[in-house]
């Protein structure tokens, strides 16, 4: 546990101006300079000329299609469908579900119209002449058109279950903004899926839940609380929002992806009935689920160390990077030679590996930039081990270089260095599982929670509650805290026992954090 | 060559209210009733409230899965990597390079709020208060957005060339739409690079022609004309653009992709320059390309038939479908075990392979609708197949069927299928190259030229040509051809001849056609 978590208020929003070689705010010194830092160090994103949106740069956006490929195929084998639906959706929409437009159609971006013309002082402006008659709402998030069209797919309980994702970009006039975690635009997947049944909705809400843990645990390495929201904390529109919850390194909680169960709401309010198979007409019955590019802020805060960033090998562009090391043109030639038959030998079974040829640096700059680049293993190699036909293997964490022989390039070698890489994996989410183990706790009073909030400034707190919005809200205004989620594998534990802060009888074993 | 190329006025937008058994409109009759039925009856995309813009369906997004797939092979092949910049574009940014403005600035999407209130009437309205400063652009190309980011990020020829492509929707608000060819909303890709040299620049180019043709012909089975564009016809903003112009099935072209030389008129308007090894300030070389969804649609157009859909395999996102055929659950149960043999052994030799187990079909019934959805393959499982280990192999563009051993279900079984797949991909190629080269003539006057585009609609013209903008556009009033492009490999045969229109000494091969 840091001592110090801070807001990121302080730092320029996605402030990458620094260079590539300035030092890193250390963690306990300032959190939020910390995570600006390692994202400029590791050059993955750039601030855009359009207040509260990000330009992902190509360092960054490799890592997002690491994710979206694991996640595609996970929601292809759970027999779900990719389509595409538009950009835009009328104003009117937007009015159809009433809690929907209450939770999301305040900020938004709105078109008004379709054509620009000439300016009198020069330049462009939108042109009078062609104002929309109906404004067009730039999706925040895509129920409502999808249940538009979902009307006139579904006649039957023939069409159902109906199971699509979209991989789009969403926009949010977010006022506060933060690289990966906040922004205006950002790209997503959402499942919008529709059922004959209640309860298949709900399994399939559970199902994608399932499917996001395991995500995350086995590919990003963060290990996640699964719940269920408190009512003020669910979706607008949905009857069950379940999330899973991450710590980050200053103990606040990051929620990483929510899946909805969404009753019969979004039916009704645009009218999707079916017929059942006794001929009866029936509301259907929906979910949908997302993550996004937060999940890449969610990997660098659960990883990264004050040298910069850390990447799970399963999401990392660059797995191994080879940096040969040489003295005068007869060393390297031999050098490069050799390294590149371990690359080649790497690369053809499947690790992503690169060798830094440049000549324009010294090996020990090259070791500085690639760490802040976040690539688990460095592959050092020298004349002595062309030699002895070897190479120096350092993991990004840290810990003793490794010799490792490489015999004749062959299969011994390739799963050597694959059995490494799954080790790494391994380690991060073990390191990262006992970090939320040792900063998750039980207090008995609401006052203990307050008090160690403010002398740690984060940590989960798993306590038992009597449902209350009230207390919810005033709780977040006086500490800060929020109900993360009800955890699915703690509810029996409340039977019994009093509200930490109430002392009514418990409805809930509740997990309270600061949050991002 | 069909006799009455029609244009798609008369079809409703999107027209896809019909159900999947509907008849197809022969293409002699309507070409472009044809081809919103055949999009129809493969249940490839459907109309959406949102004016312009199409849904894409899951059976027409998986088409465009395989294409974006492909193509991002070969662009990292290449040595691009993806990077992702804001939807939005600063309104300022589209009055800086004075041709591009007057390209792309007129019809587009204009935000030029940032929050929707309570309307007194009820429903949701833009809120006054949040109107923008300067209002912004949803991206119609990404040219100015990405060469203000390039000006951040280079410096020195050390940070050149810069090999940039992003996948992205984007938006031109066209008054008149046609399923997949010309939509408000649109998806695509377009490359952005940046150069020391002119030469590099210009090779860079011609490299992503290459790679363009290459993929039209190899992955969509669709013969492209290679050449440069008119300069009436050039990219807004482009010293050069390079073409793929396909031929359609009434004769028409289609523009399937272009990649341009952009000159250092980007990095002028937006003060790009680099310092040269020289130590002298240089103005930054660019290009850009893209191609688009529209590729669905030239697919479509190139290959289908009266029966419906024709996809080639590379792109078909079922390559065979196996229909089961039994009388009784005797029958059943083997039939539908032997078919999950079959289908478990070709799945595992990388064959997209499906099983219809339905049993509320006929089996006529299923074929029908299979080859309506333009699977390349059906193979035909019977109770005498099973004894005689054998499958029927009908393939989706006719001839007799053929009865393949399936042996013990091994090596040989996959490949002969796959070498069928290999087959008709290559026999597609073949019948649209043969097909081109039957209704591509040479003309010795215009007015012949202008004869056969009245008595044949379509057919492509290659003639001498002396280079005037003027005549360009009276031959476009006067029959609707336009200069699709200057074969680039026709060029040589230029010199010494006289123009076709005007009689003046040639400067180029000019291919004249009617286009979408």
């Amino acid at each position: 546990m840091l001592d110090q978590p801070t807001r990121f208020s302080k730092a320029p929003p996605f402030g990458v101006a620094v260079s590539t070689n300035q030092a890193i705010t250390p963690r306990s010194k300032d959190y939020a300079e910390w995570y600006q830092d390692v994202i400029a160090a590791a050059d993955l994103i750039d601030a855009s000329p359009v207040r509260g949106c990000m330009v992902i740069k190509p360092a960054g956006y490799a890592v997002w299609e690491h994710i979206r490929d694991d996640l595609d195929r996970r929601f292809k084998a759970t027999g779900h469908v990719n389509a595409y639906f538009p950009l835009f959706i009328p104003q009117s929409f937007l009015s159809k579900e009433a809690e929907h437009v209450e939770g999301f159609a305040k900020e938004c971006a709105v078109v008004t119209h379709h054509r620009l013309r000439a300016a009198a002082g020069g330049g462009v402006e939108p042109d009078p002449a062609a104002k929309l008659e109906e404004p067009l709402i730039v999706r925040p998030t895509s129920e409502t058109i999808i249940w538009h069209m979902y009307g006139r797919w579904i006649k039957s309980y023939r069409d159902l279950p109906l199971l699509i994702n979209q991989w789009a970009n969403v926009v949010r006039w977010e006022m506060r903004t933060r690289p990966f975690l906040r922004t205006a635009e950002f790209l997503w997947q959402e499942g919008h899926t529709a059922h004959a049944t209640r309860a298949e909705a709900i399994a399939e809400a559970e199902q994608m839940l399932e499917v996001y843990r395991s995500f995350a645990e086995e590919t990003l390495a963060i290990p996640v609380v699964t719940g269920r929201k408190s009512a003020s904390e669910r979706f607008a529109g949905a009857d069950d929002t379940y999330t899973i919850e991450a710590m980050m390194q200053n103990g606040w909680a990051l929620q990483a992806g929510t899946s909805h169960f969404l009753g019969q709401n979004f039916a009704r309010a645009f009218d999707v009935t079916f017929q059942a198979a006794d001929g009866t007409l029936e509301h259907v019955w929906a979910t949908s689920w997302g993550v996004s590019t937060r999940l890449i802020g969610a990997t660098i805060m659960a990883h990264s160390d004050d040298t910069g960033l850390v990447l799970p090998p399963a999401v990392a562009p660059t797995q191994v990077v080879i940096v040969p090391i040489w003295r005068g043109d007869a060393e390297k030639d031999g050098v490069l030679a050799f390294a590149a038959e371990v690359e080649r030998a790497l690369r053809a079974g499947g690790v992503r590996v690169t060798t830094d040829t440049r000549d324009t640096l010294k090996p020990g700059a090259k070791y500085f930039e690639w760490e802040r680049k976040g690539v688990p293993f460095r592959m050092e190699i020298g004349p002595r081990d062309v030699a002895s036909r070897a190479v120096f293997l350092a993991q990004r964490t840290g810990g003793p270089k490794e010799s490792l022989p490489v015999g004749d390039l062959s299969a011994p070698f390739v799963a050597a260095v694959q059995s490494r890489l799954a080790a790494f994996q391994a380690a991060l989410l073990e390191r990262a599982r006992a970090f939320r183990v040792a900063n998750t706790h039980r207090v008995a009073t609401y006052s203990d929670m307050r008090a160690a909030l403010e002398s740690n400034g984060g940590g989960f707190f798993l306590v038992p509650w009597a449902d209350d919005a009230a207390a919810e809200a005033h709780i977040k205004e006086d500490c800060r805290a929020t109900i993360r989620c009800f955890p699915l594998d703690s509810q029996a534990e409340a039977e019994g026992q009093r509200c930490f802060y109430s002392g009514k009888p418990a409805t809930h074993m509740a997990l309270f954090a600061r949050a991002y």
